[in-house]
């Protein structure tokens, strides 16, 4: 675990052991055993959990498991292979994002429950990469034409600093994080089974990549737990609520990316679809979920960020270049941009241009002509234009 | 003119000549001159407008060649290309599907006045092909997906016995009326020029099919107009008037069946477009339209006609097989249907399955036994199954 991450940890140990517990014996979506937390904390929860001590439905929703205890088993397991368990207790908890789960189960929405708490692998704080974040996701059948469009799409998203979440399955999935880590950006994979798992299999290196490269594997199953079915559903919604809109970029008509898509819509998110040709059925999800107006059509990124609109203004496409003003501090970085290469100005002109105090122009132009920023001439100063290098 | 279409004239020779006239002074749309008929009828506007006795704004859409007197000369020239000037008056004219142009034109849309008249080529009657049809239009730059897409569009709609409506335009509209023609449908062409024009040269011969296959070819404009491109998006809304829905099958971002479709939506029709891949720059237009939700992104007939709506239940496939009992009478067929190959029963069953009083049942049984489609025997009446033929 990175200083940076430990940072975040702000959950008393006893609170992460009793959330190991609680994660452990309730299979997820757990709303009662969610409720009762919220209402005891997780410590007393646990500790009347495994003691039977508690409403009917919570002891439902834990009977199968509650004797098993794999709390300490499953933390040393995590710690071992990297990986921490985040509670909403931590600072890094995405809660602002979670928080559309739990007004969608206010709401009536079935099986929406937010997490008791999520196992993570990887130096990102969860709540940084889930902060501004589009899903990306698709069918594991995938054609060329979605598996080019899946890289595509998650690589313009990448270059936009937008990080970029899915599911890790074959197909499209793996295409959308391969696209991400193409692009230099950060890519979260959710899976629906035990970190420790190693499933896919096809797919192991690529979540070593992700973790090694910046990115998070992320669960809400215990270390060993196996992938089923049903798990796969229950954390697309985790996909959907970590996320600001969802994005299928091909999907047949039964794919379990329109299951991710139907929920980020049940969460209030965005959801958007790519269209394909119109005889293909590895479009036809994308076409029915488009048609029935559940999702936005979109053919470029740009679309894409139109479409969710909270990244607008806030991520342009970063240079990939390092220009030398990059070192430069905000009031030097207006100074100079307030310069001329051709025509000299005074202190005082700069200073309205650049919206900074005279005073501070007049003690930052000798310390940028000092670093070759800046030039003082008869008429003023003027500006020396730097190029950028890689 | 055939005797059919023939029956369907109800106008009056000096109306006739009347529209004629002001169809040959007025350039479409002329909402003035519309609304001067209305108030006085055709041959006294035609008389007034002569004249340089009416309103200043008839007199401004009239002005340019209120003095050029061609309607004698149009009528006859129609008449030698067998061509004839359709008007409200008659009662072929598409009252019911033009009556949108009148209500958006009420409704402060520009440039959507109703016609004048049509001059109409082809034995069908124009308010027969209009009162339930589709147009399928697109651009002329098509890609072979585009094509080809319009072709089996065409065709599936012309199967189901809808109409189909286009602008004969190289590209998508060619392709669409060829598609009505394999299928075996009515198709008709609404031009941007005058029928004895002969454009767009490369489908003269296009033309010439329609107009021999049963279909019509329509224009607002005398026969010898030339084509322009501000009649093209003048007529686009007698495409888009004239049918329920409009399907735009492959449009670039500036093609000029992306006016069709604004305009069928401003007529409060359907609006629909086939995606295409998120590359193709000749998909961009429908993927714009779907975007905004200005169109319903459709994939199959089977969704035109769920999107239109009006055709439900009313235009099942055409068979195109010849099934010997198609020759029956509708109680006859339904005592036929009520029978069994291998088990017989009585006319008190038969009448019971079939609806059909016990009395037509006794009648028409041994009527069937003749012409082979029943057979009596100990248990009762049996069916002899008959196989379709070409």
């Amino acid at each position: 675990m990175t200083a940076a991450v430990e940072d975040q940890a702000a959950a008393t140990e006893s609170e992460r052991l009793a959330r190991a517990y609680l994660l452990g014996v309730a299979e997820p979506p757990a709303p009662h055993v969610l409720e009762f937390v919220g209402e005891r904390g997780p410590v007393e929860a646990a500790a009347r959990v495994r003691a039977g001590d508690c409403p009917s439905q919570v002891l439902r929703e834990t009977a199968a498991r509650r004797e098993t205890l794999v709390a300490e088993r499953d933390l040393e397991e995590a710690a071992k292979s990297g990986a921490r368990l985040v509670v909403p207790e931590d600072r890094e908890w995405p809660a602002w994002p979670l928080l559309s789960l739990a007004v969608a189960a206010g709401n009536g929405v079935k099986n929406i429950a937010a997490p008791l708490g999520l196992w993570v692998r990887g130096a990102i704080s969860l709540a940084e990469a889930a902060d501004r974040a589009v899903a990306v996701v698709g069918a594991r059948l995938a054609t060329d034409y979605g598996l080019h469009n899946a890289v595509e799409m998650a690589h313009a998203l990448a270059i936009r600093q937008i990080p970029v979440f899915s599911g890790a399955a074959l197909g499209i999935d793996a295409a959308a994080h391969r696209g991400a880590l193409a692009g230099g950006g950060t890519t979260v994979a959710v899976l629906g089974c035990g970190l420790a798992h190693g499933y896919p299999v096809g797919n192991i290196d690529l979540l070593e990549r992700i973790v090694a490269e910046g990115g998070a594997v992320v669960s809400e199953y215990g270390p060993g737990t196996t992938p089923a079915r049903h798990r796969f559903l229950v954390r697309n919604r985790l996909i959907a609520g970590l996320t600001d809109g969802t994005l299928v970029v091909e999907a047949g008509i039964r794919s379990g990316a329109r299951n991710t898509a139907t929920t980020a819509g049940a969460l209030g998110k965005v959801v958007m679809a790519l269209p394909g040709p119109v005889h293909s059925g590895s479009s036809a999800g994308c076409h029915a979920l488009i048609r029935d107006c559940r999702a936005t059509l979109v053919t470029t990124v740009d679309e894409v960020l139109e479409t969710v609109g909270r990244f607008d203004a806030a991520n342009p496409v970063r240079e990939t270049r390092h220009r030398p003003t990059d070192d430069l501090g905000p009031e030097a970085a207006r100074i100079y941009d307030a310069l001329l290469p051709r025509a000299g100005r005074t202190p005082e002109q700069v200073a309205a241009g650049a919206g900074v105090p005279v005073s501070r122009v007049r003690a930052l132009l000798p310390a940028l002509e000092i670093d070759g920023f800046a030039v003082r001439g008869e008429t003023g100063w003027r500006q020396i234009v730097r190029r950028a290098s890689r």
